[in-house]
């Protein structure tokens, strides 16, 4: 690999620029053109080799979940998706094979949500991912963690604790020898960013945020943002059915990967209850369900009653990543 | 420092946020607001410790260079900066101390250009840093690498070599002993971005580039992108005082600091001879210089002559990073 080189052009160019790329990769900077009356929504999020996923991971997968974790910001946003810059340090024994996993892993989810590779940065180094995605959102239609009121209920998207069982059981070995082990994995490794329910939910959602350090930890931001409180119910925690095949009782164990696991990237939002049946059917003609999980209250603070309406403990408040095990 | 801490709001945060940005800090994603019929310009650079800085440089330096080396991408698009994220991966060992000085060098720079960050990533890991910056540009005003044309003068801002030859004298242990060597260091560890003098070429470069990778490489981009050739006149290119001191005659080594030495981030840029009147008359209210440094030509490639027309080796095409050496 040559001291400076440019993988991005090799790897990641595209033969032809949507209309609003009126320059794309190749100058000093892109340039880009905001559609009239739109909001520009900007995020970036950094994946470390060792902190953020395990060396031997999949090139393709890896690929797919840097461009994922920044997508699922924007869904919470309800923005719409549309320019991604990528910033990659690679060591320099990074042999070809793998950046063409890690390309067609990146580029096969811009391509699903017709996002554009428009810049980036090859640096050598320690394995690290930066991405930066840009969307759209109309002026006052972005959801944010600010504004959930007593009264509201909270919903998630799909099931919860699947990544950190997954990290759990890739820790101990045994993740390839269990039912569902394969769904888990992928659950992990291969995340979903939930960008069609993120545009469903815009003029309904409350408040929203997506699940990445955890349910609990997400939760409270929208708490402290919104000032107020939540009451959890955790027989309702939607689990998955490779989930309760390990869990099949939830244990105080199965409670806390469903609590407190992160990298699930499922939304987490609050809106009137009043207006649950338009939330409905709006997620009539999407590929992923929601479950109302509990509701906002006016006292502060976050509390998680059993199905006996006893207060569960509340033991780890964030995901603690790769490095400190699950 | 906690396994998740959030390091931009407490280091970075502003106090107020500029009327684009009804939605900074905080949140999923930012969101800003493009001025109506401007084009967006966006660019984003990794800087790894070991590579592109030694790791005992200062922390308010490496703030500042971190900030700077993407304010010059938009410099040479002729781009007006705006806004700025900021992914930053640290050691666990990085202290408070640290963190302020960094912090003050890339806030510093940030409000002289009224530049806003606004968002981020903190994450743990081999210290790295990731800016992606944002400014605008009116469509058809911006200056590319592509506009070359034969008979068109080559010009350059400031002056070249000083980055290289101090990171020559830091590996030789010398810098501090010589005349000048704080300059040089200064040129090489807070390099200024030259934001007004690409504003000034707009209308009136042919095309631009920044000096990152060395006059050489970086000119070969414009040619490349160009179509064309170039004659560099050796003579002519500027050094500065702190440079000439070490080199009153240039040798072979003087010159290949000045043509292929990278880091310098000055601008490199073109336009037809016949207004060179105006570029003078524009640089006047400037703080920096320029000078014409060669011509544009048909013929591809690029050709440097010393001041007996005798045609100088280019040795080295790029910039080869901390790493390897001087």
């Amino acid at each position: 690999m040559p001291a400076e080189f440019d993988l991005i052009r090799r790897w990641f160019t595209a033969d032809e620029w949507p209309a609003n790329v009126p320059l794309g990769v190749g100058d000093d900077a892109a340039l880009l053109d905001v559609p009239a009356g739109q909001r520009l929504a900007v995020t970036t999020d950094t994946l470390v080799c060792g902190v953020h996923f395990l060396p031997d991971v999949s090139a393709h997968d890896l690929g797919h979940k840097a461009l994922a974790v920044n997508l699922s910001d924007l869904a919470a946003m309800g923005a719409q998706p549309a320019w991604v810059l990528l910033a990659l340090t690679l060591p320099s024994a990074t042999d070809d094979a793998w950046l063409e996993a890690f390309s067609a892993g990146f580029l096969a989810l811009a391509r699903a949500h017709d996002v554009a590779l428009v810049g980036g940065d090859t640096t050598q180094g320690p394995l690290s991912i930066t991405v930066t995605a840009m969307g759209f959102v109309l002026p006052g239609a972005a959801l944010t963690r600010a504004g959930a009121q007593p009264g509201d209920g909270i919903y998630v998207t799909g099931t919860l604790g699947d990544a950190a069982l997954a990290l759990h059981l890739l820790h101990e070995g045994r993740i390839d020898a269990i039912a569902g082990g394969s769904e888990l994995r992928r659950r992990l490794q291969c995340p979903t960013p939930r960008i069609g329910a993120g545009l469903a939910l815009r003029g309904l959602a409350s408040a929203a945020i997506d699940v990445s350090d955890g349910l609990a930890a997400d939760l409270g931001h929208i708490l402290e943002r919104s000032g107020v409180g939540a009451l959890l119910h955790a027989d309702a925690l939607p689990r998955s059915p490779a989930f309760r095949a390990c869990h099949s009782e939830p244990d105080t164990e199965a409670w806390q990967f469903a609590l407190s696991g992160g990298d699930d990237y499922e939304l987490l939002f609050t809106l009137p209850l009043a207006r649950e049946s338009e939330l409905a059917a709006r997620f009539a003609a999407l590929d992923v369900g929601c479950t109302r999980i509990g509701e906002i209250v006016a006292d502060a603070g976050l509390r998680v009653l059993d199905r006996d309406g006893r207060e569960l403990p509340l033991a780890r408040r964030g995901y603690e990543h790769f490095r400190n095990g699950a």
